[in-house]
């Protein structure tokens, strides 16, 4: 491909995107597509020969896109979003020309730099403390900072490894031998909640440590108390508790685990504590949000996911350390070609000491420009405007009356399911049989996608607003096909 | 920003691509700023308000790329390529478009299924075993398969943990307790070379198992006989080895470790056996490469990075397992928002239980355009075009007769040095020096960059070919810089 082609394709695809973007509002957001559908329509080899770009664009419209999901489909409510925006879209496009490989600043120097600026201007734009700022308010270096991750997931098992280490470490200041270290490995417990997500339970996976799954209240929270209990328990049966993660927005209902009961427990028994905040940490944008996460001002890490709901495309996870030491003691590597820079001050990082892969894209090019374009004030408009669908889907879901709410509509999420009293007496069984089957009927019909787990035993359905495309229409659409499906359903109902 | 805009900004930076492009024949690849230079220039918050496009982008202008090390450019010669190309940039604003977070077959059908296509072709491709395959050439499902893992870390850490897991599985089989699995846990070796990448240390780390780096024979090779010298004092240590990760392209000197020795010890000593070939898998498109990679064929696990030499934007790395059981085993979360759909067929893939982050970019999309838009033929020209310019580069340095080839030149990869003989009678010491500071000269130049690393206590000059537009002309440039540098340092030899 030339360069007078290159123009002309890019060209196209911005053209196609553009119609792509128009397209949204009403696009059917679920697939039709059966296993299989692509794998056998493709051929078994690599092509021996290069292949016209037109017919590439021809495939991408007639094999690839059927069975997309659109994410961006302002109908999609599955899952959590994917808030992304035409700026960060652009962004990529700046990241794609570089092509260039960040890990030390020498590699990348705008990169790392550039990462350092736009983490330390979310920390403030979050409400963070000011022990997760790289530079404080007044110039002096703090300890801690922050970094963009690819995954939240990422962002909890580089925080666990920082954590096991300090935990041998305390072991070691009180004069264990390595002997005794070794042993205390395989004792070490890193608590979660039946309600983290599976990022908890893949890094637990991932260092070979044990789990301990605390089952959460009424509300899906877990607290000091129940944190206590299994720490109690554990520390009973000789093992070594080294790390707790609170959760501010749980996946299944949004819940908010008791964080500053957890902030007390963890220190007291010396545990690290990570916020997973990876969906709601974007609405903290919003004063009016803050005292709910009281108590990530203790943590030793957290992370939020702007490409969940800050209008960033993925792969873009924030995350910060209280103690930027612990990181670096922990995954720091030295090599001849891995020049050093960080001397020169807290502005210069060599980021591939903060993370599991050596080098990645320049992926704080488009957080910036996202950052830039929306500005503050754009990004807590677009926040608040998903929350406030958020609010009226669950006045109307509640005006309706044959609806309850299952979990507090906090932000973009509503969990609602039909009342058990409207089905008869069948009990529960009979009333998760009927919202399996509500949740089945409003994606059968095409217009609309949603998720309907099991929470805790009880069938749900599972609304998540905030497509970045969504209005009131979309949310609208959404409430007849659910009043329409339970009439149907209500009708069945002997 | 609106659709109208959009199209205006995406027309202009698909201009400012093809304009960089354009200029990437004889771009200096070395930005001059020091430390700093760019955090020090930005607000301390984000903007409150909006700003326009036309100033950021002015800015990326402005303050970004003088920040930019050039990766692309023709006269970039450190580390390894990043090896781009236009249809893979064009692939990235598609990925963009979508901002589709793929983890389960159903949640983007499409980029799983892809995902599955193109690893097979990429296996085929490099001429890898059946073994590799998820559907093998008769249409009967494989045990193996590969994934897209986002860096050579992501893929050696994702090895090890299930090389780990399997041999604990294997010590349960033999009736060990859990109490004896445990206590086997921290006595667990990883063996690498002393010219392993980074990712040896950082998995071993970020696992909590120990390291066992072996020293390198005069070609930084490992060979059967060291690693099954470090096995047996392992073993009569009490320890227990599980892991080696053998080299396909070493970072300092592309050595190639005797992988087919190792695969001997591999089998006799229970050990999962990786082949890290990062950079020079890529060449195994050649059918002229494939005699040295005899071994491969029997690893169980392996990884190559298409980003690297293949074309392909960052982060791009192919890796694959002979039986994808053990990933499934170590890595699959089951929760209710992560639909199954793997019971299908071999074609199906919840990669989420591949990988360490849950969900990712549709990163299939951009492979697939590039092997499709340059063909089997035009990789295999693409990689053969650069030996031949690493292949003279080699040649002209030896005709010159000041100096000497430190390693062999196998793919693109030029190691040398200036002769000791030519710098008087003071020794390694002095050979060293000189140089280190002809790497000096040569990168003050300001025309072209490279590294001089250290390579086991030999300094020499590491000149890596295959920036996507370098040509011979590139090469000459640098043989005429070196020459002159040469000339200069010879001058002032007593």
């Amino acid at each position: 491909m030339d360069i007078a082609e290159f123009r002309k394709r890019g060209r196209e695809i911005v053209d196609t995107i553009a119609e792509y973007y128009k397209g949204l509002a009403d696009m059917p957001p679920c697939p039709t597509v059966e296993p299989g559908f692509l794998y056998k329509t493709m051929p078994l080899e690599a092509p021996e020969n290069p292949e016209s770009f037109d017919r590439i664009q021809q495939n991408i419209k007639s094999k690839i896109m059927p069975g997309v999901m659109h994410w961006q489909s302002a109908n999609f409510f599955a899952w959590f979003p994917s808030t992304s925006s035409l700026p960060s879209i652009l962004g990529e496009m700046y990241t794609a020309m570089f092509d260039a490989a960040q890990f030390s600043w020498a590699s990348l120097p705008a990169a790392a730099e550039l990462e350092t600026v736009v983490v330390d201007w979310l920390a403030k734009l979050i409400g963070l403390d000011g022990r997760f700022l790289s530079i404080r308010e007044d110039g002096a270096e703090g300890g801690g900072g922050g970094v963009i991750q690819g995954s939240a997931t990422e962002a909890l098992v580089v925080s666990m490894v920082a954590a096991r280490e300090r935990a041998l470490d305390r072991l070691r200041a009180q004069g264990a031998s390595e002997t005794e270290v070794d042993a205390a490995r395989p004792k070490l417990v890193a608590y979660f909640s039946d309600q983290t997500h599976s990022a908890g339970e893949k890094s637990v996976k991932l260092l070979g440590c044990r789990p301990h799954c605390i089952p959460t209240d009424s509300d899906f929270r877990i607290t000091r108390a129940t944190l206590l209990d299994a720490v109690e328990s554990d520390r009973a049966a000789g093992l070594i508790p080294f790390f707790v993660c609170g959760t501010f927005g749980t996946t299944n209902t949004t819940a908010i685990d008791d964080l500053p009961g957890i902030a007390d427990a963890a220190r007291d028994e010396q545990l690290w504590f990570h916020v997973d905040a990876a969906y709601a940490g974007a609405a903290l944008c919003c004063p009016e949000f803050r005292a709910l996460a009281r108590g990530i001002e203790r943590a030793d890490s957290l992370s939020f996911s702007p490409h969940k709901w800050m209008l960033t495309t993925v792969e873009c996870t924030a995350m910060w350390v209280a103690n930027s030491a612990h990181l670096a003691r922990t995954l720091s590597i030295q090599r001849e070609y891995l020049p050093r820079t960080e001397d020169a001050g807290a502005f210069v990082r060599d980021y591939h000491n903060w993370q599991i892969p050596l080098g990645r894209r320049f992926r704080a090019l488009k957080l910036w420009m996202v950052v830039r374009a929306f500005g503050a004030s754009g990004i807590r408009a677009t926040i608040r405007r998903h929350v406030n669908m958020a609010k009226r889907f669950e006045e109307q879901l509640v005006a309706d009356g044959r609806f309850e709410i299952v979990a507090p509509v906090v932000f973009g999420l509503v969990v609602f399911r039909i009342k058990p009293g409207c089905l008869g007496d069948g009990g529960e069984e009979v009333a998760n049989r009927a919202n399996a089957e509500l949740v089945r009927r409003i994606n059968a019909d095409g217009r609309v996608f949603l998720l309907g787990p099991c929470v805790k035993g009880t069938s749900v359905v599972r609304a998540a607003i905030g497509a970045t495309q969504s209005t009131h229409a979309n949310v609208s659409l959404l409430l007849d096909i659910t009043k329409a499906a339970t009439d149907a359903i209500l009708l069945q109902t002997p």
